[in-house]
């Protein structure tokens, strides 16, 4: 008899893995069970759905060549059974079988399995607050979303959003594309916790303030208020006007199933499976934002859920339950978003979670053109490197900025997989003309600051760091060694100017006896002022990370990236 | 006494080994000697201040904040002295002495030197043939170049490349923009060889076409003729009008001045260095386009001059001039092109130089959009990835297209840095949302196509068998299994159309004695329809690698990249 594979969940993971196992066993049944009645479609763009960027929503439903991936494609070119609308109840691993419950007929089935792929996915984290039941109180996850979610979103309304995470940012967009007026509601203290540190969320959080839209951090929602939908959104006695309320606190996996069924649960609260994707019954397996997975530098079991992932362990999944053999080791973490031209993300830890994790650090900021700087179009972007301080080890990339972050997340996530130091991603071969990178790529200098500072010779001071001296009116001088054009046009209070040029002649007016930290725009001039103090004996020098566009402080002047650089 | 340091060459290489040996001994006399008189300049940029895309020369030499790199820079900001105009003549080893010549003056004065740093950069490879030196035949290399380009670029006047490496090619787009009409003639059997295999570079020879650019590959260039100027090129017997010629055919290090002091030329023909930058002379560097590197992959001894290495390069020469330790290890030959929105490079080495040293491959042409295809702009990229057939150890990636090649070269530089293999490459956790890639970034899928043919479940052939085999008339069937739509519209001749749909029902219409070759226009539905024969039976069955994106010849409708995906 031919092998029977059930895959529970037909979007992404379970797609995947139901293709997949039919091509490495040709003669098995396959069979895709999803109790919606759309699959296989691409959740990750329904923010681009709701702001019209995409138009139909077809095409997230379909292949690169226009053919959407319904029942009958998956068929005829897969050679998968799909059924739709189905609900499996429970599943019995003794008897192998699983119970199913057509949704619209509730007509009750069972089907035998040889082998089970459980691929529920996940789905939006609902808070255990007043009112969430309020109509126009919405979610981001499936195309029944996608559709509600855009015909709510009326220009001149108010929409809050609840969650200041990926999804939270690309929704607040796409709502204030469609002309509403945003305010994005976070309970931390910043935009983008767990995936980028806090002085890089700030960059993203003066981006979003520009082009209108409201961010409240620090701010947790306690209910809501309304007649026949939701009018308010309250915050402790605050209360917010809100037409349209999207939910995007983060997700959960879906594992109830599992769990009655005996499948193990993981620490994460996701199924816990090994490299081969497989759960404590030998015969079933997991794929996708339903199962955990491990993080290759802690070690650490977690569960963070993304299309990317999903796909790759859904073909693991497939491949394995169809009787073959494949292993996925596990993730670091990355993450991207662009929201209003911003781009922003992260690979490996953060500095956060590198010291949470007890790793000791040396981080750098290094803001610079993504391009050649002469070549039109060339943008800013921040880059923030971590590295462990002992061995060099490279621990963690962020980047924010217009330009091209997207490539250093990818070059960096490959070094960091491979257990790259500072020193040998500052000699990687990178790819190199005018359009593409100045002649050292940013991640060069990024990996060659972070050298200079792992063996002592630059000593470098975070904004914060200067922030909180100014704030205890410690006795110390923040030196701009800028131009004084560039010193006129914007600056940090209390800072006093010797242009980098003018320093070996002016040493004379900066006293010897206190801290004297150095910066420029991007502090390349100011790491070059510290050495140049070194030399003349000072004792106590420093250079500011990132110089004056790594400031997300208040600054004499506008303070856009784009304006700055 | 301080410490002494001459450094010979002021551009890329030798301008950042003096700013960085001053800035490691501080206390050490840096000299930074050029025979011109600019210096500092970045040469990539030409071609775009040619073009007019760059407006400014001086944005050429000029720091991203605008300030000109000139000597008063170097002395006030960098602590070091700079003579331009200045000739080294010779070096006296024994003595430790460097005789200079005012080029301007012809004063003669000398140097004495602690350290000697060589990075007298390459110059335009002047082939041996005929009236070679008539006017209007001109390089690219130096700003005094550049200006003189601009100023012979007459719209409408007819103008001659010599040579279709990346520097011809920049140099072709942008006298094509100032409005002349160009031909690129190529010695080799297509453009960029080194950097490109054969179907890979045929693609970047169709859009040069296409955008009006002559191109004229194996033909060798045996003499120019004319009056007072360049009239015609002379390839054989055929005469080509030209008013203006670029000679663009390589470049060839500046050794003579180190080979007159004894100091060892690798067998390049470039200088030869340790992992310090140290020549034979244990007081003297190199660093730059003069001097040869280590080719990490083969091992071998190579000369591949570019600004990224310049620099890196100068950075090691420069700390170890002034007493510190840093190592370069060398280069996997990455390089890149933007040629008229196509963007064009490889890293590692091609299937041509991955044969060429011995090794035993298997190869893959995956063509697919940059980003989620459903997101605006998205565009067509073309990888082909190279690993050895033992090990599954990545050798190479080349990558055309309008999308963001740049971003899968850096990773894929970095992942063969590292010595991964397609197993590696395709569980690495890129950064992904629908701006930036597909769920499955266009490196996953190559590398799972490349795991696929290494376990043998995948049998690619590439465009090239396929059409020896009509070429041949072998007997076998090319089978195109897309839409009758995308048949209709566009196809190869001698083709047999089943759409992957109908496979499962039209097996029957196949002959099961013959070979199947199957496409769609990528070659996944391609490599599933093999898949689908295999599991029928069929004993000899393959895939065309890359689809009919990936066909570089004569096709049934129109054929270029954007109109196709």
């Amino acid at each position: 008899m031919n092998m029977r594979i059930i895959v529970i969940g037909a979007n992404a993971a379970g797609a995947k893995a139901a293709s997949k196992a039919k091509r490495i066993n040709p003669t098995a049944d396959v069979t895709l069970i999803d109790r919606g009645s759309f699959i296989s479609y691409g959740a990750c763009g329904i923010p681009y759905f709701v702001s019209d960027t995409v138009a139909d929503i077809k095409e997230l439903m379909s292949t690169p060549v226009g053919v959407v991936r319904d029942a009958q494609f998956f068929k005829k070119v897969k050679g998968v059974t799909v059924k739709t609308n189905t609900e499996v109840v429970s599943i019995d691993r003794g008897t192998k079988v699983v119970h199913l419950s057509e949704t619209t007929t509730s007509v009750k089935t069972s089907l035998e399995y040889d082998r089970l792929i459980l691929a529920m996915g996940s789905s939006p984290f609902i808070p255990n607050i007043g009112n969430i039941d309020l109509p126009n109180i919405l979610t981001v996850k499936s195309i029944e979303d996608a559709e509600l979610l855009k015909n709510c979103a009326i220009s001149g309304d108010s929409a809050c959003i609840v969650g200041g995470g990926l999804i939270g940012l690309e929704t607040a967009e796409a709502l204030q594309q469609k002309g509403m007026r945003v305010t994005v509601i976070e309970m931390q203290e910043q935009l983008l916790p767990g995936v980028l540190d806090r002085e890089m969320a700030f960059l993203v959080k003066k981006q979003l303030n520009l082009q209108g839209v409201r961010v409240m951090t620090g701010c947790k929602v306690t209910g809501f208020t309304g007649n026949t939908a939701v009018e308010k959104v309250c915050i402790g006695e605050q209360e917010l006007p809100a037409d349209l309320v999207v939910l995007a606190p983060g997700v959960t996996p879906n594992v109830e199933l599992a769990r009655a069924a005996g499948i193990e649960i993981g620490i994460t609260g996701a199924i816990a499976v090994d490299t081969r994707q497989c759960t404590n019954d030998p015969d079933i397996f997991a794929c996708g934002d339903c199962c955990e997975t491990t993080h290759l530098i802690t070690g650490n079991k977690v569960h963070i859920p993304l299309g990317s992932t999903a796909n790759k362990q859904g073909r693991v999944a497939g491949i394995n339950a169809a009787g073959g053999e494949a292993t996925f080791s596990g993730i670091i973490g990355t993450s991207i978003l662009r929201v209003f031209d911003i781009n922003a993300g992260k690979t490996g830890l953060t500095e956060t979670e590198a010291l949470a994790n007890g790793f000791e650090i040396e981080t750098v900021l290094s803001p610079a053109h993504d391009k050649a700087h002469f070549f039109p179009g060339a943008k800013p972007i921040i880059l923030k490197l971590i590295a462990e301080k002992s061995s060099g080890r490279l621990l963690g990339l962020q980047a924010v900025g217009e330009g091209a972050v997207d490539k250093r997340l990818d070059a960096a996530a490959t070094a960091i997989t491979f257990h790259a130091t500072a020193e040998q991603l500052s000699q990687i071969d990178l790819a190199y003309a005018p359009p593409y990178s100045a002649a050292m790529d940013n991640l060069i200098v990024a990996a060659d600051i972070l050298k200079n500072k792992l063996i002592g010779h630059g000593r470098g001071i975070s904004p914060h760091e200067v922030k909180r001296k100014f704030d205890d009116d410690d006795d110390f001088v923040l030196l701009d060694v800028r131009s004084p054009a560039e010193h006129m046009e914007i600056g940090i209070e209390g800072a006093k100017l010797i242009p980098l040029g003018m320093l070996r002649e002016k040493l004379d007016e900066l006293p010897r006896d206190k801290e004297i930290i150095a910066f420029c725009k991007v502090s390349l001039r100011g790491y070059e002022a510290q050495k140049i103090l070194d030399a003349a004996g000072f004792k106590n020098t420093k250079f500011m990370d990132g110089g004056i566009l790594a400031w997300p402080y208040l600054l004499r002047g506008t303070n856009t990236m784009n304006e700055l650089l």
